[in-house]
């Protein structure tokens, strides 16, 4: 059993190509929750559906997130009532929305909410929310504490970024299942996300990184960081922010007390050496990954790195 | 200012062609909440959503209820996570609901949320809940005791009505400005509405009967049971399990505590003089609303009748 540590468009690109090599349930994906947001009343979790509707082959290809071909009549319907509509969602996107509001509200956990979207959607990989708990993933620029969501889809991205921090973390707990799967994986991925806001809620969790640290699987990661920019994201700000230098090395530093390899891109080649010297094996590949081609040749680079971790 | 006390799609047919001869601000409308209903966790207030899209000039024309050319793919794809479809939703419909749900969880009343949807549709006409306690009504059949939503719309109506009930109503209070609207009108009109699931339960409301039977204003219905057959609905079937004869002089007889004039068709003619012995004044029309232009027709019955009592 595998195991992925994932955010949203970035992690499910990859895990579009790891299941190429995988069975899909064979697959355990842990999800951030920290983006998870309330509009029109309405709780949505958007790494969480990105992964979903990736892995269901039924994302909004181009953007990534959101269904293949969904309308906005509800959406400019309640634009029309005076509601904000910066942050996008389809019609179709909203019954999933509607779905999951109404399941919680019935005091079902989003653990399980997850669990019947999976199943609906027929995915034989197990997706699970890093945690059941109520957090939130706040950004502080000089124009404010913002909910995340508030800081890329409203001001897209822009404004100085001070501080990044995860309201709430401190006293969630891991979803069920969660420290379980780590504990008895035969392999771990780091997917190529954005190591503050996408894994870094995750690995705030409390006992995640515990988990990760004693856990006898194999631990790999994939560079998000490519050439000193990200491929999609405010990442490097962010790194910034919080004193990461933000390059492929950088986030291997930021993983290192629990990461055996990482996968970089080669136009980070020289970085190997020393990335190499925080003790970890290191695989160059071109880590793009425009078709599931490409994702499944990064996933052969993060496999072949386990192998080599786990043979060690 | 007139009053109307109304429930859907024949009361708001009927008002439209009021509206042709009164002013929208002239109009206050009572409305009927009984069958409010929880649909995918949201709330949903049928007949005063059906006031609103008709005098908004919205409303799907031939069906009488929902959105003119609404789309249904939120409703789909709730169907396709295991929800049921039978009570129809639009997309532009789901927005109401969603903006609905959305202010009541804020802690707003029903009263307004439905002003904001009628100044969201620049509507001058105000229209008043009857009441912003949760009240539900309720069908007895042989298959149970069920929501009349679940009677109407999944049952379509079948199964012998044994009973029917509005749940919560001994406790209710009657939504701000409704018993003052009564109290201060110069003429009161009951619309061509279901008499028990309609304006049953707004008589129904504490002290609104009461307020219909003191105030001043001289109060006129018309029948919405036209040779022995409602025009649409099961009125019949309803009336008679509550022990009223199905006619128009039954529907006259069951307000003949306040009414002080009731429109009738003209196939009902020969039951005019039965209805003036119950001491009100009676007018004959063809009370058949294909068009506004009846509609208005049949406004002008009422008016007259209005006038009439107020002479006399």
């Amino acid at each position: 059993m595998l195991v992925a540590l994932a955010g949203g468009v970035g992690a499910a690109r990859f895990l579009r190509g790891l299941l190429r090599r995988v069975k899909a349930e064979d697959l355990v994906v842990i999800a951030n929750t920290g983006d998870d947001a309330t509009f029109h009343g309405l709780h949505i979790s958007p790494d969480i559906d990105t992964l979903i509707y990736t892995l269901a082959g039924v994302a909004e290809g181009e953007k990534g997130y959101g269904l293949k071909g969904d309308t906005f009549h509800v959406l400019d319907a309640l634009s029309r009532l005076g509601h904000q509509k910066w942050f996008a969602l389809g019609d179709r996107d909203f019954a999933t929305h509607i779905h999951r509001t109404m399941l919680l509200r019935r005091g079902h956990t989003l653990s399980e909410v997850t669990f019947s979207l999976c199943e609906a959607w027929g995915l034989a990989t197990r997706i699970l929310p890093m945690t059941d708990s109520p957090v939130e993933t706040r950004v502080v620029t000089e124009r404010g504490d913002m909910h995340l969501q508030e800081f890329l889809a409203r001001d897209h991205a822009e404004g100085a970024i001070q501080r990044v921090y995860v309201h709430g973390i401190e006293g969630a707990h891991a979803g069920p299942s969660v420290i379980e799967a780590i504990l008895a994986a035969q392999g771990i991925v780091v997917c190529p996300s954005n190591p503050i806001i996408s894994i870094g809620p995750i690995l705030s969790v409390p006992g995640v990184r515990e988990a990760l640290r004693v856990t006898d699987a194999p631990i790999v990661g994939v560079s998000p960081i490519v050439a000193g920019a990200a491929v999609k994201g405010p990442s490097v700000p962010m790194l910034t922010a919080q004193g990461v230098e933000p390059s492929a090395y950088g986030v291997a530093r930021l993983y290192s007390d629990f990461l055996d390899g990482f996968v970089i891109d080669q136009r980070d080649a020289a970085l190997e050496g020393r990335i190499a010297e925080l003790k970890m094996h290191v695989a160059v590949t071109d880590t793009m990954m425009p078709t599931p081609d490409d994702a499944a040749r990064v996933a052969d680079a993060a496999l072949g790195l386990l192998a080599q971790a786990r043979n060690a």
